[in-house]
């Protein structure tokens, strides 16, 4: 039986090749998370937990994925960088960003045991993802900034928020006070509160970055007992400053062509 | 902290809305499977287990997605239709195909362990998507024929394939002897080996349909006992043919404006 | 010398096809055609010979390019449609753009002498031009539609303008007197100031319709001195209404597959 | 009367905006100009007055859209070059091709009659267009040594081409002899025929650059009778190497962000 009579339908698929010699970036994000935090009674304003369980997703995808040379992730957003001159199913966008968002999803169910071994999984995580190409570093740079901004900013205003909620106010006016409070002003109310916001754990503050990089490892021991060393590429996790620019010149390879 | 300096990246994001008043196919499909199916020991030519936690991760996509007005699956592939008017996260390509993949894939982990209580799940698994607009219902029917075709052209020889290797050919012999044989050769091929096609489970040689229908349910019993019918409407599977015009006339909602 | 080294600039180059099985309009609209009327002191609120070069350039333009079946024009403004099956350079957007109003601003100049034996063209004519995909002949007649609609809204609104103009009010109490009335007091304007809007020419309330038609011609005279006649496909140009099922009930083949 | 009814079949017109911070070439190709030349006699292989007549179009389209900042031209076709940062209609490709191709277009027809006094222009003059985004200054540099390698590539072969048939040689016989050979033969061939290669006109070796630059002008002279001068911008051409580092050290401006 010939198929060709129905082969045409093939025709309307669109090519999508994302632009060559762009950066590309994939964002994952997470679907109706606010509920799906709330179903599985997520410490707030930060549960350290579904952070890590979020890190141990991205970590995996790195393994699995070469072409990706960092990951940034906040909350139940992450971002994955692909090298300008990657040809990852020939920068074919919906193969792209299916395969990454599938992955995560599935690492994200087959990983929650171990992150929550007491909590049973009651509804179905889901992601969004998007890719986007960015013509150069620097721009690169600053779309990484414009995520940690926002970790800055939402961490900053959810942790008064439920500081004040814990403290013993409404939800409603927890919102009242903070309604257009800077940055002084907040650090004020948590200090009031007995909270020293830098003192908080980085990955809250700072959200995660994942990244390959060369860490020296003891091999095997010589007949005289000293051990012999190797370099070894290895998949690891930082919670750092990512918008000046000593974390990128430390780690020069991430951004190199 | 203003967030106005680096949030001109956002510019970068393309719109990517699907043609309005087309028809929407989100095509999932198994990445590597020929390799998972190996690993989690599929039964060959269709291991039913795995066929029906495909069907089940359709079900459950079409009780949570209620503008998913039908969906055809078939080995480690399913199709899923949009109705042409559906306004599902305003026709953004990037949205419907990652969250319908993410979603298929965690239900597809989560219900693992019920489809196969004795086996671990070993490695992820994955899907990648794609979506894709039909202008007319013709072109519509014409795309589920095609992977109808396709369902029994496969199976037709997956089916003589794992015969003659349970037979005791090599799998080189096997491919040797199917070369260029055509459906009655086939058909001939299995007779010999006591098999007749048309009388295997109708999953393999139709694939299946998911769809909601409205069914007769008992919601009562008044008090002579007598039982209390309404009409509900329930996503349900069946395994027949979608070349012709019966079942799309039996079912005229589906592809109804 | 090879020119391999640069040829990957080409790889830059996207694909953009035009969705298969869908209508295509190319719609071309003059830029800055305000000023361009004013310099060339064109007739207000029309002026018959700048709209006939128009329409004489869309003849032109439907006896070169055969499978642009109906244009219809109205001001500075005109659409072209293509049969959805129309493979005119493999459906390439960029492609069909610019040959279509490359040729169109070169006939328009090419051709204002005739219109125009005493008017020296001034500036330059430019016009901008777009693709549209069209899946259904019921949403290429709601185009067409939409544009007959504007059309006469536009007409009537200038009409009154200009006339209010003519009987001595300025262009701001041109504009107060009809800000906010509907089609029955622009009517009542109009006569008072001696005009039934109706009576008006066709080429103005209705717009231009270009399309191929069969008309009986006399190829020669027999022996007996009576004509021979032969059907033969002419480009004509029509002012008529089509909106209405009239026009198109009348010429078939326009919109047939 | 509402138009609203029909006005959502402007919901199909998709944007196609291009990549922002992308650099823009914009470049237009004669449409059947090998008919073109033939109909209008041009001179073969070079006619310089229908190369000035490009060329002549390329400079007052510069004068026209200050976005342009670059522009090379060779044979039938001109690359226009926009600013990375350009906000021309909003990036939006359809118009920006469709608005450089018209003027062009337009402007081709306009200026004939200067360029070729003595000829009519007989059939329509028409060119394609396309846009592609560029996303850094070395690959744009490519984008132009890309076609001035093809310019001489093609320059050098119909120089050869047209002396052979000069000498009496057919079509048939000059292909023949030029097949296969590499620029040191063609060299030779035409030092046979007394051609010295390097000594024909820079315009036909090289093509041309449009651009602007600053000039000295003497604006008026002073009661002393001396000239009092001051630096204007304006639009000029050259002919010369674009491949090399030279042209563009001179010309910092044009590619600087």
């Amino acid at each position: 039986m010939a198929n060709s009579k129905y082969e045409y339908v093939k025709s309307f698929e669109v090519e999508d090749k994302l632009m060559p010699f762009n950066w590309i970036v994939v964002r994952i994000d997470g679907r109706h998370f606010h509920q799906f935090s709330d179903v599985h009674e997520f410490e707030k304003p930060n549960d350290k937990q579904a952070l890590e369980l979020m890190n141990s997703c991205a970590e995996a995808l790195l393994e699995e994925f070469k072409d990706v040379v960092f990951a940034y992730g906040v909350s139940d957003e992450y971002s994955f960088l692909f090298k300008k001159t990657s040809e990852f199913y020939q920068r074919r966008a919906s193969k792209i960003v299916s395969i990454l968002v599938s992955f995560f999803s599935s690492l994200y169910v087959m990983k929650w045991k171990t992150s929550f071994p007491l909590k049973e999984l009651k509804t179905i995580p889901c992601f969004d993802a998007r890719a986007i190409c960015y013509p150069s570093t620097k721009i690169v740079r600053d779309y990484f900034s414009w995520r940690q901004v926002d970790c800055h900013v939402n961490n900053q205003y959810n942790t008064c928020f439920w500081m004040l909620i814990k403290s013993g106010k409404t939800k409603r006016e927890a919102q009242d006070i903070l309604k257009g409070t800077q940055t002084p002003e907040k650090n004020e109310i948590l200090f009031r509160l007995g909270i020293n916001y830098n003192e908080l754990p980085a990955i809250f503050r700072k959200g995660s970055c994942v990244f390959r990089d060369q860490v020296e490892e003891i091999v095997k021991y010589n007949q005289d007992g000293d051990p012999v060393k190797r370099l070894r590429t290895k998949v690891g996790i930082v919670h750092c400053d990512i918008i000046g620019d000593a974390f990128w010149r430390e780690h020069p390879k991430i951004l190199s062509d």
